[in-house]
Order: structure tokens, then sequence, then C-alpha cells
């Protein structure tokens, strides 16, 4: 257990990954503060999925904040220029960059729940990031997030005060079916969470992109029932 | 002279310290990419400022991305909330924060400087920074800069791809006098500029914030003339 009752700041994108990491957050004993972005996703059933969640649980706030990563394009998650591709990208040593992986996503979120902690006074940041099943995106490995950690402290005010930020990944080793297990035991309401990078506006999986083929596939090697709404 | 014609980010905010930067990644060959944020400022006569500039000058692009720091409140620069002080403040050893310092505000500018480098295939970001006049801000230190970087390059595509991400900082050891000097041998018009924290609508400047002071100084020392509009 962490300190009772402790600000910390989640992002909270209505997903699989970040519903299990907001549990664990009230589970450690922290008063969560959800941060979800609007930045262009093709639509917004993942936005209205982290609005829900929000609500269901009992958070100390959740801000929604607009930022623009349309203007950038350069992924199939933002862009219409690309499709989506559908499988999952074969094995194979080294990392590989999917079509899906937007540009320095992961450090404009992480940047913002900085920005978010320091307006809070919380020094607590948890990010569902996995380096197991996407191990194609250079921003989900501990490297990186230690990498962030370290800048972080030396770019705010609490760092340089001596009150360092913490940068929580508690799913990062875990395998998609380990943190289905672990979303269970804390009554995680799978059904409410959306993972699907082409998802309908009614908020439907494809069942056929990458993060469904996961997500089924971690349903299936955790021996738990598959709550989502496919088409 | 750095290589003719390679695209470099310039982080653009209308003030004469990222207008000198601009000119110097000019002068160094380099293809500029303007990059100015709508961040909740009290007033928008800074960004006018900005476009004016990038219209000025020869660049390959210029984009401004609106982003949602008031969401965070904390900083007199953002929020009514607070009173502009007026003033330099005193000398005195370790890192004393203003509260002009709105929260992990360069790590988000530089996050999304990232984001544009990398969808323009660009490895150069720069960013007039300057830790002498500003040493009250964290994240205007060279540590905070270097550590930015080496979390630029497990963060992106590129720099796992072995095409390393470079923070060019001409202006951080800089005084404001020398920063002038420089501007004023490669052309820089200094009348378009604005360094205020607190100007007019119309563009016209305090005359007595931390900003104006340190500017009215820098010109006082240099020997130029000061063109700023005071009101």
């Amino acid at each position: 257990m962490g300190d009772k009752g402790k600000k910390g700041v989640v992002l909270l994108s209505g997903g699989l990954d970040s519903t299990t990491t907001l549990a664990l957050a009230l589970e450690a004993g922290f008063t969560p503060y959800g941060l979800t972005f609007r930045y262009g996703q093709r639509h917004d059933s993942e936005l209205k999925a982290a609005e829900k969640i929000a609500q269901q649980y009992t958070l100390g706030g959740h801000i929604v904040v607009d930022i623009d990563l349309g203007t950038f394009g350069g992924s199939a998650l933002t862009s219409e220029e690309y499709a989506i591709p559908k499988g999952v990208k074969g094995d194979s040593p080294g990392i590989k960059i999917p079509v899906t992986y937007v540009p320095a996503r992961n450090t404009i979120f992480l940047s913002f729940a900085l920005a978010y902690a320091e307006t809070l006074g919380a020094s607590d940041i948890f990010i569902g990031v996995n380096a197991l099943d996407y191990s194609g995106y250079p921003d989900c490995r501990p490297e990186y997030i230690e990498a962030f950690s370290t800048m972080a402290n030396l770019a705010t005010k609490a760092g340089v005060e001596g009150n360092p930020i913490t940068i929580h990944t508690p799913l990062i080793h875990k395998t998609k079916a380990e943190i289905i297990e672990e979303g269970v035991r804390l009554g995680v309401d799978y059904s409410q969470t959306i993972s699907c990078y082409d998802a309908s506006k009614s908020g439907q999986a494809c069942g056929e992109c990458e993060a469904c083929l996961l997500r089924k596939k971690g349903f299936a090697e955790s021996g738990q029932n598959d709550p989502t709404n496919y088409v």
C-alpha cells in the first residue's frame, strides 16, 4: 500500500491497460487524478469510454486536454491517409516501428501529466505502457521511462526542490493475460474499455486490428470471459 | 555552416530570444520549420509577432499548435489569478522559481517539437533557452536539455534507428547583450519581437516586468538602439 490519499496523475485513455492501471493506483491507496487527451483520434468512442470509466471510480479529478497531434500527421491512428493494418506484426529481432506509432505520443502525454502533477503538488504519475505486447513502440520501453523520469526531475520545481517525480508503470513487464487477471481480481469491467484502433462510432471493436488480436489472445490465455463488444 | 538545407524545427514564440535563434539556424544553413504555441497566454500579441516574423524569413513551414496549458493554471503567464510581478528577482544562490514559471512548459514545447521533427524527418531542434537571465527556470538549464535529448533518442523512431535528435541551444550561455549583438549582426528587426509578460493587446510592452527589464538592460549593455514599443 502506498501513502493513503497521496495524489497520483493517471493517464486514462479508456483502454484495457490504462483502466487496469487506474485500478492498481487505487489499490495502492492513491487518490487518482485522471488525464485524458483528445488528440485527433479518428473517432471519439475511446474518449467516451475514458469519461465513463472516470465516473465509475472515485477520482480526485479528471481533465480532458485537447491537443493537436493530427497537425503532424504521420500515423494511422490520427490520419485518414493511412489504413489501419489488420493482424499482428511478425515476431522478429530488434525494434520494428508499426505505422500506428504516433510520433512522440507518450512523450507529449507524459509532459502534460508532469504539468498536471506539478500543478496538483503530486509527485506520482501512472502510465499503462507495456514493453511486451508493444515492443514496436520505442516509447513503451523501461529505458525510455527511466530517461523521462531523469529529465522530469531536472525540468520541474518539484524535482529541483527535492520532491522527485516517480513514473509508475505497473504493467510494463506483464503479458496481456496477466494484465487481465489483475484487472478481473480488482473488479475492472472490461466491457467498458476500448482497445481497438478502428472502433465504430458506437464503440464496437473491429476484432481484426493488432490491438483487438492482442486483446482477444489475452482473454483466451487468461481463461477469462471476453466481454468486448465486437462488430 | 551546417548541412545546407537540412531541416530544423525552431521553437518560435515571437520573442527576442527565439527570433535570434531562428536567425542563427538560418545562418547555419538549416531550412527552418517554425513551431509556435497558442497555450492560453493572456493575450495574443506574442502570437501575432511570431506569425509576422515567420513571414519575414524564408521558412520551410510554420505551424501554430493549440495547447491547453491554461487548464492546469499554476502560473502568472496563463492564469488571471496571478498578477505579473514587476521588477527583477533578487540575486541569490540556488534556484528560485518565479511565479511566471509555467509547469513543464519547455518539456511540453520540446515534446511537440520532437513530434514535428519526426514527422518531417528532421533531426535538429532549435530552442532559445538561456541559462543566465532565466536561472530561476529549471527547464532552461543545460543539464535539463541534455536529459531531454537522451530521453528523445530513446523515445523516437529516428533515435532508435540511429539518426539521433540534436537539441540546439545557441543562446544558452549568452547574456542578453550578447544575444542582441548576434541578432543585430544578422539583421534581426527587434521592433517586431515581443518579450513582455504583460504586453497590451496592440503589442506594447509594459516596460516594468522582469522580461522588459532584462531586455532594456540587454540593449543598454550592448550599446544598441532599443526599438521596443513601450507603453
